[in-house]
């Protein structure tokens, strides 16, 4: 069956945790020719990306270069490209100038951010899925206590202090929980004027609990933790309407400087081009196999596609899933370069965690719930874990033992959006700035 | 003559070395009320800025939070603004919307880069002052190394393997032979298609040799050096013309889509319109008590100053003499203060160095001059021991040892512009995207 002189060729499309399970799997086949087709040069360690917003990493010790991730692998192609059009029905990926044609395309590039339709709320409310991103936020919220403590209008300096954040999902939760606990331990003896002790965090979730995909008892104690870290918690609530100077949060009006959102996603922009079958939020629906209705050499995975179980729900878009389901196609396509037939993809749940601050945390598996912090250790043992894998793990490490016994957040960089140094203008705040460079 | 209930009042302008050294003397007197004022939230440790822009050490390593350094020093106030007017008649210093009056104020506001009045220059030549650069430069270098890669034309890919770096002193060294050690060592496994082993690098000096400020002995160390890591060093020659596409060195023509700026520096913006004597690179002109000639009760330290020695000559923009400056010019509040006379600054001269790449160094101290492995592990020791007085030397040495032993580089992130992820837009090179954005 082998052909060595014809080798099928495998286009991944997102250097993703899905992308790169499947590239792993198929690095060391001589069978195979792969092209991995990415618009970033660096995989993310997107779990603890929210790390780098809140300061307490570099954004280099969470992203590795893909590149350097296959060196060894001769028969691996990394192209920093921007996909522009997947083509179902001729097996071809358009990027660049190129139209190329693969035996096998992985669809693998993840989701996006979605604003419900209000698209100038991103300004607002920047989420958190790239360095750009986290940084931004990182930006935004030091910058904030910055201007809290030159404000001499005490209104104006307590909305300075006052942060809202949209969507109470492991993501959500997280960076309140750090945001309080940054503005009250860190930072509050930095500042003269400004009393950090009075920081508001605010977490608006339109749902009826925190963390809705995890057990009820969870989330009644991480909501306990964030309250306990001075987060004030708004259920069943929707913010209706965003500004430069606060939010419409029910009946409330939040009058704030800084807002996260971490609520809505939505497939990345190449899923609404493709033209297969597709459920309401625009995810890509794949068979058992995870491959396409329409071409059983494309797959799609990780969250741009959906799966639906044997039960009729779904999988939930977190790296494990996707890591599971690249690793499944990549044994698929080895599978059948040597002949074999198929399998049919199922997801071994392990369980899911979220963070809340330091030394507080929730880990679901099975029947067995943990919190506090045993469930932070669990939390932090198991990322060490994943991050082991590169070699930033021991950087992480040293920073993380640092910060906790120090309190400290070690990058505390403002940053500024352009690289050439704002010669004349003013430093302004956040979206302030936006209308001129967009 | 202590004075507690009527506290003199201090602004220091500018957070580099000679700001930060200032406060440190001042920061323990009771008798003082000390503002820093700095556009930045954090002081920068320049002389390893070449090192964020080769991805061998992330920015926040070389960088701490100004408030941070003075936390415990509750007469110390942090303000984060641009200094708009310095009033030498009045003694005001203006920002934000407030016009200040202070007893003493010290101008340490530093260099940036001047392109000989080519303005437009900056955009195809990016200098290395600031945090913001040097990632604007890492990026540049790494997209072009991606670019070269995806290239099918060999005289555009060349193009793309073509580096520029304008000027021969310490930091244009130290760029030209990072970058061909980068390509030639950590790199070149990575790629496929494009030959890394062929990366060119020029190195472009006005003057007759490079290290115009060391013995001629380590000049031509220095330019040994360079060429056993593959550096082309061009000398007598200026830049006349640049483009996007190479440049205009004497009579030859470079084909090259990455140009780094490492020749002239003027003083920052704020010196131009302080009104008072200036050298022709527009330093302020101090007197032995490095104060300025019309008000004795301001100070100008550091590359923003110019200050005579006893021959004539003036001293060099480099970091000893602005810690030095703003070690006398504490010392002399602090006396004048308790009523003590001024005295006279002296520089203490304790040597120079420049690093050329991975075991190679030049070190000039006295009549003592050191090269090669012995050189350049001077060179470490001493940056290490400078970085201690931050927390960040942990860090830095961690990833020093590492990357002596891996041949990595570990922040190879290309990072975009805008943190708004170019949505539609195609990935670009350099200067490419610049019209757009400005």
């Amino acid at each position: 069956m082998k052909n060595k002189q014809n080798k099928k060729s495998v286009a991944i499309v997102g250097a993703g945790f899905g992308g790169i399970s499947v590239a792993r799997k198929l690095a060391k086949s001589s069978d195979l020719e792969i092209h991995i087709i990415d618009r970033r040069n660096h995989h993310l360690f997107q779990p603890l990306l929210y790390q780098v917003a809140m300061a307490g990493l570099n954004p280099s010790e969470i992203s590795v270069p893909i590149r350097r991730l296959f060196r060894r692998n001769s028969n691996v192609r990394v192209v920093l490209a921007e996909v522009d059009n997947i083509d179902i029905n001729s097996s071809t990926v358009s990027y660049d100038d190129i139209k190329a044609k693969f035996d096998y395309i992985v669809i693998a590039c993840g989701a996006k951010h979605f604003y419900f339709g209000k698209n100038d709320w991103e300004v607002l409310a920047p989420g958190l899925k790239n360095i750009e991103q986290a940084t931004e936020i990182r930006r935004r919220i030091l910058t904030a206590f910055e201007f809290a403590e030159k404000e001499k209008d005490l209104e104006k300096q307590k909305s300075y202090l006052t942060f809202s954040v949209i969507g109470g999902g492991p993501t959500g939760v997280e960076i309140a929980g750090a945001i309080a606990e940054m503005a009250k331990t860190t930072l509050v003896d930095d500042y003269r004027v400004a009393d950090l002790t009075q920081t508001k965090v605010y977490l608006i979730e339109a749902g009826s609990r925190v963390l809705p995909s995890f057990p009820e008892k969870l989330s009644r104690r991480a909501e306990h933790d964030l309250k306990s870290l001075g987060v004030t918690v708004i259920k069943n609530t929707r913010a209706s309407d965003l500004s430069s100077t606060g939010l419409q949060a029910g009946a409330n009006w939040i009058s704030c400087k800084t807002i996260i959102w971490a609520a809505g996603v939505k497939p990345a922009s190449i899923a609404e081009s493709t033209d297969t079958k597709k459920d309401e939020q625009g995810r890509l629906v794949v068979c058992e196999d995870l491959s396409l209705p329409s071409n059983k050499n494309i797959f799609a995975i990780g969250d741009v596609a959906v799966f639906y179980k044997e039960d009729g729900t779904s999988l939930p878009g977190i790296a494990p899933v996707a890591i599971q389901q690249g690793q499944f196609v990549g044994k698929q396509i080895l599978n059948e370069v040597k002949g074999r037939p198929r399998g049919v993809f199922r997801y071994w749940d392990k369980g899911i965690m979220a963070t809340i601050g330091r030394s507080k945390a929730v880990v679901c598996s099975g029947n067995l719930q943990i919190t506090g912090f045993a469930a932070w250790l669990t939390w932090v043992f198991i990322h060490i874990i994943y991050l082991m894998r590169f070699k930033n793990r021991v950087f992480v490490f040293f920073q993380w033992v640092w910060a906790y016994f120090s309190f400290g957040h070690g990058a505390r960089l403002i940053v500024h959006k352009t690289w050439r140094f704002y010669s004349g203008k003013k430093i302004t705040y956040g979206s302030e700035t936006e209308s001129s460079e967009t």
